[in-house]
């Protein structure tokens, strides 16, 4: 036996998860030790800051709820949730519309919404109506793509921050016509303050970030045989549309309505149109980088 | 504005985080996210995955309670407290006793216990004395030294562990004599497997790995101007001292009692003689790696 250093102590640890039958598990976890470890080293953590760390992720998990999911959020701020959805992105074979975070605030029951019926059953403020074309990468439509969308309502709140969710609100599932189009009203989001209350938001006080997202509107598409698509559009005139707190946003998703579009189904109304491509499925792996926090607590 | 990418998303993060005022906590966030980013990137983490995380880690976090701390042990299974208690060592000016884990089952409010009584209140089992001295590092005593040590019993509990920790048990005080000199009995204790009916037991079984320590005897051992040593003996024939599973064994610690030592001070019971050295104290941070968990709760 020998006195473990600064660097065997890693060796120790690889050799001793050497075990693992998963060997997925095995290599996950291997890499896991080997960065945080590099981490520890590189500065010189001390052993009271890695008992202010051992009480932050404490409390952060203390703080999830099934309407909730701090970890979530912890993922998001530190650019981690963006960069797994863009790892995923490239894994296409093609290249379909850009993904974006699901965030904490999608629920898997919102009511189906007509073609040209909007989403705010009881908010108002000012209409926006979403239309375009769900097609593959090559630009051939998708007939019957699912479009499940979400958002906050004209004062920068989702349902489920109102009244502990009572009310289900700014949200729906369309379903496009049989040449992949739909058209769906909406109203104008107004961006937000990611929730500042918790572990999360002292550290991005800490940091001196405003923490805010631009104003935007959540996408989940699918259709059968096609990789699900979750996504965002963002609205080009947000004072923070450069700085998104959580990372989400690509210049291709961001979007300017338009007063007077020609080409609207439903003129008067101020129109967004954007045209999803959905590459085709590979494989059975989700994409969602996100998910309804009541599944995540259950899990 | 650019769409990210699986490297420029680093960069987007980094730059947020410029605004951060404490230059240590802006130093810690930029290495644990170039850190963390590598690690996604090295294993090509996939959304599943990572929600599988989230979910572990949420769990962990809820596991936590005033009498278990659930994400030390996650800590401690991966090698990162021994790691910061070794980066700690490292920076004394000069070499005391090598340190090891303090662990989850310290508590401040332990018993007095006078030279040469036994911190075994009400357990039963076969003896062991405990006795030496504490010094500096050039080998000058330290009067007065206080000694905390506490262990498991004959059977491999921790008075905590039993009945809610109703009573205290197996733990004491241990004020040193005017030439550093200590000794106290207590009772052989036993091996133990960690804690593996939560999050951090699945894994370590997911992992193949024993999840067991070799018996050991913990110390804390402090003076004034002398820098805490946080330490523990460990017993050389036991089974898992080669591969104990939270790496707090060094070479340096390991002793096996001696059943006829001459020169013991209560000759008939089986003897370990230990001689500690303390470091100086440079400055007013603890070495501590682990806490009393009530603490860390309230923090």
């Amino acid at each position: 036996m020998q006195d473990l250093t600064t660097t065997s102590v890693t060796t120790a640890v690889l050799e001793q998860m050497q075990t693992t039958q998963d060997p997925r598990l095995r290599e996950i976890m291997a890499s896991l030790v080997r960065h945080l470890h590099d981490f520890a080293r590189d500065v010189k953590l001390t052993p009271e800051e890695w008992l202010t760390a051992i009480g932050f992720l404490t409390r952060t998990g203390q703080a999830c709820t099934p309407a909730r999911q701090e970890f979530i959020l912890l993922s998001d701020v530190l650019g981690l949730s963006a960069l797994v959805n863009l790892l995923h992105d490239a894994t296409a074979p093609e290249l379909g519309t850009t993904s974006s975070l699901l965030g904490p605030f999608y629920r898997q029951d919102a009511p189906e919404v007509p073609l040209g019926g909007s989403i705010a059953a009881r908010a108002k403020g000012p209409e926006l109506l979403l239309y375009g074309q769900v097609t593959d990468t090559a630009g051939k439509p998708v007939p019957g793509a699912l479009v499940q969308l979400w958002q906050t309502d004209a004062t920068g709140w989702y349902d489920l921050q109102i009244e502990g969710g009572a009310e289900t609100d700014m949200r729906g599932n369309v379903r496009c016509d049989a040449e992949g189009r739909y058209h769906v009203r909406t109203l104008r989001p107004l961006g937000y303050s990611i929730p500042l209350d918790g572990p999360v938001g002292e550290l991005v006080r800490r940091q001196n970030r405003h923490g805010c997202r631009p104003a935007h509107i959540h996408f989940l598409i699918g259709a059968p045989g096609y990789r699900e698509l979750v996504t965002a559009l963002y609205l080009g005139d947000d004072p923070h549309i450069d700085s998104d707190t959580v990372f989400g946003v690509s210049a291709a998703l961001v979007v300017n309505p338009q007063d007077h579009d020609p080409q609207s189904p439903m003129p008067g109304i101020p129109a967004v149109r954007y045209d999803f491509r959905l590459a085709l499925a590979t494989d059975t792996s989700s994409s969602r980088v996100g998910a309804d926090p009541r599944q995540v607590l259950a899990a």
